[in-house]
Order: structure tokens, then sequence, then C-alpha cells
């Protein structure tokens, strides 16, 4: 072992689409350990794919191959890219869901897949394997098995990717928003709901000074939540609160409850935060 | 590692059904890889079942042992099959989910296990393990985890399966229809819907001659989708499609959506192949 | 490979939490095997965790640790645990999820983690390893990665927990209901429904009596099942049953169907066994 995959896609559990990926990795990769980062994304929803990638990726060893197959541009001419960073490679289509992760983890190359070098290269880096007759010819439908699988074991083994892409200067850009520096403080946005209703903002800690208060504009409502505080415990439950989460990120949350659905919010809403 | 054996129950993810018996499989084989194709097929549902096996099985290592608890027959005298393929050895109860897979793979050989037989020939193989001790008195409703999660692992060594079963010549058909070639073209079924509301049907494309047209049959309607197109994104969003999906055969879907609902189609449900 | 990691938790899979834990291990342990015995366990959900986890946990390997990690009480003082039994690791929160394994298991010390130390004998064991640096300032919020996983792979090597932790006496009670012995029978609790709406006992099979008669008491109503069954098919579609489940006590389910839909019945439900 020692080499890590990990997949992120909009496929479900209930079909065999991820284990289809699976075998095809184990096929080449017989001693490859592989982890699902989600698979429950909703389907096409680049965003939140995005940050989820961005939240797990340095988590894993140095070397990983993150393998992203939310896809909605699957079958027409998007461009499938493998970006080379500091410590990680990150593979998907190029639709803006590595773009953020990537750019984190300081961004060094960005590799275009050549199609049609693909199954030459395999079969001189995996010779004789059962598995690449099987999917020479990809289905236009599901490149997770046919392309982006096989194209993330060639990563993973250190082959030069060179081989068989292309670089390029530029990718297409992340849809997750930036947050802004005001005069009173800090105006974000709420980029993620999971699966308790916690509302995650852009808002990163570094940027919130000491004593300020967090509000959140939901419609034509402004709700106030205080000051940050450390612990869900800190409030009663059922009652909300705002405090830096496991992302490093401003969070607002409901103790032992669901906010989203408390507060009616959800992601796209508008955080701020007012210096004292 | 390199031996692979693969899981698919309607056992859900909620309950430690599907844990115990990778626990005991690890006992047993510390070395083996563990795919889950699915364990969310609905309770019982032995077609899908056959399906989703039939689909995924293909893009396993040679070697691998694909293991079925779709079982409403537990605790009945329903016999257990080891089916021996030209790539594969396919374990499961003898209710009609292992033959399409089985078939689809050039089937050599039939296996019953003898349940008396079972615990002797474990003893022989993994001498002194730990687990042999808790499962040797099967449970009389999760043979998953006391019988077939076993018994894999015995056929994963390579061992002789003479030891503990004997030959037959015939098993539990499947449910699965074939298509049917008419004067006028083809004539087949929706066979599987999956989790993006795609429906899968039986006619592969081998069968389907250029500029045909495709019909669904869906209550007293008929709706029709012209020619095959080559990708989802040939027709706008919200528009349905048929295609040829990623296991060879036509499907129908919706461009960005879900056709099941949207044509209120489901499995069953007659679809049309005609020629120009 | 040889070593085995479970883990249990309230997590869910729609998010990234559960691969972030499983980044760490691997990049703490690349050669273990990683589990899950169920990340669905409903928020906070104690008691079904400590049932799931009483299940499974006796299948796995002699070794293996159990990682557990429903933790309303995370960020507040609440300690964290690493229960030593006689072939098994278990690693929670001082909640009473660990105990009912634990001591069935033949508990043979408790330790609680000093959080001061974890950061220090990580860096002993693991040495340069790129992930510490990542998780030393743990998240209030999200122990699962940043204590509790790195605290479980420094268990599974087998290095001396004493280094880290201290001993202690006793750890908070479990709040699953016991079985009582009355002079008709038996008096229990369903404490725990399955993804089938099977209705499992605290009921143990040595605690009832040849041809005792079953009752369910849910509401006003008292249900009779007659005696115990050997399988579901005993019964027609549709009709309940009691039987010995998988967990070796007393269920009460119904053939191809949902009991707790059709008998309206859950957890804490009375559930009567009356001698002949």
């Amino acid at each position: 072992m020692g080499k890590v995959i990990t997949l992120l896609t909009d496929f479900g559990l209930k079909d065999s689409y991820v284990s289809e990926m699976k075998g095809v990795i184990y096929s080449l990769l017989p001693d490859v350990a592989i982890v699902d980062i989600s698979h429950e994304v909703r389907q096409g929803d680049i965003s939140s794919a995005s940050f989820l990638l961005l939240r797990a990726y340095r988590y894993f060893p140095r070397g990983t191959v993150h393998l992203v197959v939310v896809d909605p541009g699957v079958g027409t001419s998007r461009e499938v890219l493998c970006c080379r960073t500091e410590n990680y490679y990150f593979i998907g289509p190029d639709n803006g869901v590595l773009a953020p992760a990537a750019e984190n983890d300081n961004l060094k190359y960005i590799f275009s897949l050549n199609l049609e070098e693909l199954p030459v290269a395999l079969k001189e880096v995996f010779s004789g394997s059962f598995i690449l007759e099987k999917i020479k010819t990809p289905s236009s439908t599901f490149h997770g098995r046919d392309i982006f699988a096989p194209f993330a074991c060639y990563v993973s083994t250190g082959s030069p990717i060179i081989r068989l892409a292309v670089k390029k200067e530029r990718m297409v850009a992340t849809s997750l928003p930036k947050p802004v520096l005001t005069e009173g403080g800090v105006k974000g946005h709420i980029i993620y709901v999971d699966r308790f209703g916690n509302l995650v903002t852009n808002i990163n800690v570094s940027l919130i000074e000491k004593d300020s208060e967090v509000f959140l504009k939901s419609g034509y409502q402004v709700i106030s939540f205080g000051k940050l505080k450390r612990a869900y415990a800190e409030v009663k439950q059922g009652e909300p609160l705002a405090l830096i989460g496991s992302f490093g990120t401003l969070e607002i949350a409901v103790n032992g409850g669901n906010a989203s659905e408390k507060l009616n919010a959800t992601v796209g809403d508008e955080v701020l935060v007012m210096k004292k």
C-alpha cells in the first residue's frame, strides 16, 4: 500500500457506478487504498463538490491522487485535467471543481489529457492488464470509469503526465464566492450546508477581529448571533450560535438542531461580521 | 493484496450488517480488498440486484469473488450457490440473482454448498481463526455473515470448491426479460432506473440499426425520442433523449433531469426501436 | 495489513467528515484496513450507536481498534476514553456509547486521554509525518479527525496507552435497558429498529423457555405473536412473527414487510415473553 486515490462524485451509492470505477482501479493498482470523499453530491453541483474537495484534500498522504467526477458536461468537448500541486494530484473535468483545492495547495502545473494517447500510455504502464480491453472504447456518458479512473491510476504510479497530456496555463475558475473586507468588518456567504444543517461560510478565522459580532441576512431578515462561541454547548439546546468550524471558517449552527431549517437559510445567503 | 471480494446486498448502510460481513472476511483474509457494489438494493429486489451485478462484474480483476446477498428466502431450504465462470466466481442464493452475470461470463460449473461441510472445510483452510467459533452455528436470518461471507473467503483462497459443495446442472433462471426482434425493429423493456432517473433498457447497441427511432410505451402514451443521440448535451436542459448508456444498452434520459419522473416511466415499461 | 480500525459515527456520508478521518488514519498507518460500521446513526443517538457496536464488534480480528464518534458533548470537558478488553480496543467519548460492548468483551482497563500529551506522543511514534502539523491544534467541533482518529492510530500500533492517558475506574454507564425476569417469564424492550423495520429486543435467547409466547405492548395495545418461529417464511407474506435474530435476541418482524410501521412500534416499547 502507501498509495491513496480518493473519489468524489455525484453518482450516489444506489447504483454500481462507483464500484465499477473501483474495479478498474484495483485491476490496475491492486495495492492502492481507495477512500470515498463523498458520492452524495447533488447531481451536477460543482460548487459543493469543490468545497468538499477543498476541505478534505489536505488530510491525505503526500502524493494522493484526488479524483473528482462531478461532470455535467460529460460527452461534450470539455477537457479532462490533472493539476499538479505542491503535495497532491487533482484529476477532474475542467469545470471549476478542482480550482479551489488546487490553488490552495500551491498549484504548479495544469495538464489537459490527450484522449487518444490515454489507451496507448495505459498499455505501456499496465501491459497485459485484463481490464484495458474493456475500457478502450469509452462510453459517452461514463468517463468516470473509462477515462478518469485509469488516468488516475496512471498518475498514481508516478509516470510522466506529459506523456499523455499537454500543459495549459489556465483552467475554468471556481464559482465559490470570496469574502470581502468592508469598513465595518467582513461580508461573506454561506457556501455549504452540511448533513447537520450547519451553515458553513467562506469567512476564515483569520479575517475576524476579536469581539466581532455575527449577522445573517436571510430574505428580509437580519439575525444576530452575538460574539463567536467556542463550542455548541455554550448555548442552550435548540439555540443558534456562531463559531469557527472544523474547516477554519465561520459557521452558524444550532446546538443539537438544524440551523438551515431553523433559520430558513441556505447556500448563497449573506453573512456579516461587524467589528466592535 | 491482489484478491478482491465484492459485496452486493439489500442490507443498507444504516445498520451494522454489512460491517459484520466485512469483519468476518478480514478475520479470514487480512489482505483482501473488499468493494461494495451496492447495499441500497430495494429489499428483496432480485431483479435489480441481478442487473447491477451484470453491469459491474466485468470491471474487476480476474479471480474476483462476487458475493450477492439479496435473499428473501433466507432460512428456507433454498440452496447456496457458487458459479465458476471464465474469469470470476459468483456466490449467492439460488434465486436467479446470479444467472445473468454468470451466464454472460461463460458459465462453467454450478456448485451447491453443503452446509454441514462448511464449518469443517473452513477449519481446514483457516485453522485456528478466532472467528470460526463465533459463526459456527449460523443465525437463521443472517446467512450473509455466517455462511456466505466465510464461503466467499474459502473460494477466494482457490481451495477446491468440490470439497464442500456438489455440482449441479441448473439454477433458478433470471426474471430479467430479453429483447425481441420484430419485423419493424426491436421490442425491449426498461430493466432498471438509476439514481439520476435514467431508464436503462435491455436493448443492446448491437441490435439497433442505424437511424432507427426510439419509442417508449408508458400507460396509454407512446413517446417518441427520435434518433439516438451521442451525449446528454445534444438536447436542451430538461429535454428527453435516447442514447447508448455506459452498460452498452439503450437508455432514455433527460438532460440535467430525471427521466423516470418526467416521463412517469419505470421498470417493466416497453421500449420500441423502429428501423427507418 | 492485518490491522483493522472500525469507524462508527453520526456524520453521514454526504459530507467529507468521514473521509477526513480516513485521510488522517492512512497518513499515519498506510497499511491499515478501515471498516465502516455505520455513519448513519441519528445525530447524537448514543443508545443506537452503542447497540450497533455491541452487535458488530465481535466479528473483527483480535486487536481491532473500534472507534466511535457519536459525541454530542464535543467541545465540552467530557473525557476521551480507550477501553482495553479481552480482545479489542474501544475508543470514544465518555458518554456511555462504549460501555455495552466493552463490558461484554470482559473489560480490563479504562484509560482517559490526556489531551496535552497526544501531540507529543504522536510525534514520538509517527515522527516526521506530514499530517501531524495539520491536526496539532484541534478544532473544537471535530475531534473525530483531530483527536480520535490519531489516538486510534496510536493505539493500533500497540504503543503503551499509559504514555498519553491515565487509568480510571469507571465510565459513564449505558442507557440501554436490561431485561427483567418476572414470575411469568421475561420483560424486555425494543432497543433498536433496523432498516427493514425489524424490532430488535434485549431479550437474549438464553432467557426464553421452550414454547413461550411473545407479546408486544404498544400504546394501549397488546399484540400476541404466538411461539417463536425459525424463519420469516414460516408465516405468510405480510404477517408478523417473533424469532431469534442474528444478534441472538428476540426480534419481531413482518415477513417481507416493515414491522415498525405495520405494528406502529419503536424503541422503548415493552416486549413480554410468557412461559407456557
